[in-house]
């Protein structure tokens, strides 16, 4: 690789996925992967190390050195201070009050590190090389265990009033619904989730190792049990895409995450079923996000305010 | 009055409000008013004729002449072409197609006219003079017949990705509830309306007199059957105000509208309860406008991009 580098590091829970871009990169072939399994156990110290291990893995196979690195972005989940470069706190990574950025720094000798929320940063990528390309208001929602998302507003990523981003997961969907972990009920994440599907799937089929994408497949193939099961989840869906585009008004909506995966089935069950329920009509395209389990690190990659 | 003056108009379907402001003004006591009665029945040219007298009676009233004014704003319910200066549909006033700017222009020789929506004009005016002064993002939200709204993000009002602005009136709040004039079920404006306060209160009473206010009066003075339509009224709007801080983390929401009116039995209720279902704690200031059915005028007058 040749000219000025940016690394981006998205850090999951399992996983870790990084990568280094050109200044000027225009398409995900251009960009080069490394990933490792997350180092359960270890200390802060020893992510850094780790970490350090997949930026001379990077550097070793684009041939450029630390000095070439303009940039170094890091995706991470939980709560943030993105502004102090730290964790607040972390729960499935086992961190809590850790200076990422100030550690990352003296184990790389790296500088211009900046913390950012992993849905901030996987919304980012697609806005930059994948299905958001060229909106200036849009987002990328993930249907996974949880649902998250990315806002861009105005062309920027909106990271919330008060710096705390956004979590459509937890709107108000079904006023007297399912309590949910937050203390709210009827949130959108125990309706438009992966999770949601599994329960609902287990409980039509009595059957515990039902999964997500096999209703999804099912439906599919034209079970009739799976297909109603998959048919209240895209109600559900539909109605929380409504709410957005009601008090939004986005150009696009990308959607991502393991459920996006269901394709065709999914989405014109989604897109029709929005269009009923909106006020604004006609309304946006709805389409799959683009870059996958690479979003993030493409986003922590890229990203600039 | 001295110096560079800014003219702002609210058309309502019943009042029409008109001010004149100077160009540093801070305070609601150094803007003039006057106001007329809609002018039912007329079409484009009778309407811009009373525009005209209303500008004539506060440039005589203020002391200024048509060569003062840099700036007329014009806010108006409906569907609006705000960027060609044309209403679309303002069923309210029985508009439609209707290039308001070019023929308020002709009638007045008034320069840099600009039409926005309303809502938008009432959130501007509480930034600029009210309850929002000082937020970067926050909300004015209208609790009258309708809900209404209008966003701050990032010091800007926000119009929308697409120009349609931000209707939250119709965001879902219960997913099989009562159908909404929209098309979906389940709206805001369906539970969180001064028009709900009034149904439900007619049920509960078996009164078809029974209105909004009455209701909020006899809850006040400890009537436990008006207690309880007014308690399941905080309990929606309080979802409603969760989903908003969910998605969009402001820093400050202020409350309009007729219902708003109802003070502390209203707020204090509805500022815990939005705590209990709130995702991000604690949650941001929840207030009263403050310049009631002046905020249009003044936000119309001071608007600017």
């Amino acid at each position: 690789m040749n000219g000025k580098i940016r690394i981006g590091i998205d850090i999951g829970g399992t996983n870790i996925e990084a990568c280094a871009a050109g200044e000027s990169v225009r398409d995900i072939n251009e960009v080069l992967f490394a990933h490792r399994k997350y180092p359960r156990g270890a200390d802060l110290g020893g992510l850094c190390s780790c970490l350090e291990e997949l930026i001379r893995e990077l550097a070793g196979n684009g041939g450029f050195c630390s000095d070439d690195v303009i940039s170094c972005g890091i995706a991470m989940p939980g709560a943030l201070d993105t502004a102090r470069g730290r964790v607040i706190h972390a729960y499935n990574l086992g961190l809590h009050d850790a200076p990422v950025v100030e550690e990352l720094g003296k184990a790389t000798a790296l500088e211009n590190l900046q913390l950012l929320n992993d849905a901030d940063a996987a919304a980012w990528g697609e806005l930059k090389l994948g299905a958001l390309a060229g909106v200036t208001s849009g987002c990328l929602i993930t249907l996974g265990t949880g649902v998250g998302a990315g806002l861009i507003i105005d062309g920027r990523l909106y990271t919330g009033g008060r710096g705390r981003g956004t979590e459509p997961g937890h709107m108000t969907l079904d006023l007297e619904g399912r309590e949910c972990t937050c203390g709210n009920r009827g949130c959108v994440e125990t309706l438009c989730s992966a999770t949601y599907l599994e329960r609902e799937g287990r409980r039509a089929f009595s059957d515990d190792g039902m999964t997500a994408k096999r209703i999804a497949d099912m439906a599919r193939e034209g079970d009739v049990r799976a297909k109603e099961v998959f048919d209240r989840y895209t109600d559900n869906l539909s109605a929380m895409l409504a709410s957005y585009i009601a008090l939004l008004d986005p150009e696009r909506i990308a959607l991502g995450g393991g459920v996006s995966l269901a394709g065709d089935i999914l989405f014109s069950a989604v897109r029709e079923k929005t269009e009923r329920r909106s006020f604004f009509k006609p309304i946006c395209d709805i389409v799959s996000a683009r870059l996958g389990d690479r979003a993030g690190a493409i986003g922590a990659a890229l990203y600039s305010r």
